[in-house]
């Protein structure tokens, strides 16, 4: 979060007058795990009543209660409301003000209209869903399946086979929410939403998970070893986020329920061979 | 339609043994136009009960009494079933035996299943859905959005507007059926298998049309030279059905609901910047 002259400018890149800013005291900011919004958490009491996770969090938090959402987090941190927003939002695509949609989900239904008018703009264009929680889980997943679409880049499949990997990856987040977001709705339509396929295309075709997930069919490397190499060091989310989900389904026996999932994580950390992804694809019970 | 060695081969490149052909009488035909089913129906008299539309034929049909789906076309024709198989199957790579999968629409609940189990393979994944008439439309309709997001590759934007493109494209192809598909219910899950969303996505990214949107933003040539030039003269099929979705839309008054049909439409055949089009998603009702 950095402020640029005049205005207040977003991790995002967009960029609010003092004057808007001040009427909500919106602020984003960026926390992955429970360890950043430790430090991060104190500046915000000050800022007031709405935090806006902006789509720079796409992380879950494996506690040992299960796993749990960033939001939740820091709504047990901060005791206050917490929206959520993502979607197809490269981050200096969005600075350069090249059209994009995102998903504001926000369950207070008298908030939700005034983060919209304070956020939209010409080419940042906002639609507000209830269903919060399922627009961050989608944040989350998407990275697991643009992994598994790196693995087919990786292994040569094309087109045909990376919209099929997208289109099982969709189903299965889908599938996921349902099991996981038991205190809201969870409808078709939210997967719909920029947050949903929009978002999942663009990680699906770009990406540094898609990127990491073809290097490593090509390489052979370990997912650690690629990270070092590639991304300095940091850590990749698909993967971490692949191991996450998997506790929670063998917990719940649901593995099979969940191949392209799964197999992302076998794959990644158990010496599964890479070939196993298109295993996983042909037998997926959509087509039973 | 090729006979090679002991199989019959579909213009899909699958392989069905005479067997399980002849258990069924199914025939695989390519037929864009009324003027095509005139010298192919015929033929297909002698085979039997069922024709599968494979996702060659993406054409819907204008006529005097409005917009006609081929299958429409074919059932008046041969007064048999018509059932239809669209979905990311680019031909060469189904031929190539690369994972992929596809959506058979088919209304009558016991042939569903035999069509299923006669098409399917480990490589080629069925799901079979009752909406046929929506399944098709998909077909078509994918391609107007498809030289949309070849305007916005041409015009320099990224991977945000490409997405926000294909996701207002699929709002705009289900509220579409909406309107189109009255004697079936048009439910947001179908446009969620592989003949909606997936068969969406690679068109956006590969195939024609894209490209042809994209050259056209670049040149500023028109449509009919870019299809001589880079067709050789074979005739585009998306902006073809934004003229005939258009006639439609116009008659229905509802043109200012589907700003993105509307817009390619407008730009490829009566003159309006390209530029209008990132106007049209501007503005677009989803965001209002």
């Amino acid at each position: 979060m950095k402020n640029q002259g005049p205005g207040h400018v977003l991790r995002t890149g967009l960029c609010l007058s003092d004057a808007k800013r001040s009427a909500l005291g919106t602020l984003s900011f960026d926390a992955d795990s429970e360890a950043d919004i430790e430090w991060e958490w104190e500046s915000s009491l000050s800022l007031g009543c709405t935090v806006v996770l902006s789509s720079d969090n796409k992380g879950v938090d494996a506690s040992p209660d299960g796993l749990k959402l960033i939001s939740e987090v820091i709504r047990a941190k901060l005791n206050i409301n917490v929206t959520v927003l993502m979607g197809a939002n490269i981050a200096n695509e969005v600075a350069d003000e090249k059209f994009c949609e995102t998903t504001i989900g926000c369950k207070d239904k008298s908030v939700g209209p005034i983060l919209k008018e304070l956020m939209q703009t010409t080419n940042f264009r906002v639609t507000v869903v209830e269903e919060s929680d399922v627009v961050e889980i989608c944040g989350a997943l998407k990275n697991i399946v643009a992994v598994g679409a790196g693995f087919c880049d990786g292994l040569g499949f094309g087109d045909n086979t990376k919209a099929a990997v997208i289109r099982l990856g969709l189903m299965e987040m889908i599938a996921f929410a349902k099991v996981f977001c038991t205190n809201c709705p969870v409808s078709p339509a939210t997967f719909l939403e920029s947050c949903g396929v929009a978002d999942l295309i663009t990680t699906c075709y770009g990406g540094r998970n898609r990127k990491i997930g073809e290097a490593f069919a090509k390489t052979g490397k370990t997912i650690a070893e690629l990270e070092n190499e590639l991304l300095n060091g940091q850590k990749l989310q698909g993967p971490a986020t692949a191991a996450e989900v998997n506790q929670v389904l063998t917990q719940k026996n649901m593995v099979e329920k969940f191949p392209l999932f799964t197999a992302v994580y076998q794959i990644c950390f158990n010496g599964h061979p890479v070939t196993e992804f298109i295993r996983c694809l042909q037998n997926h019970p959509e087509h039973m």
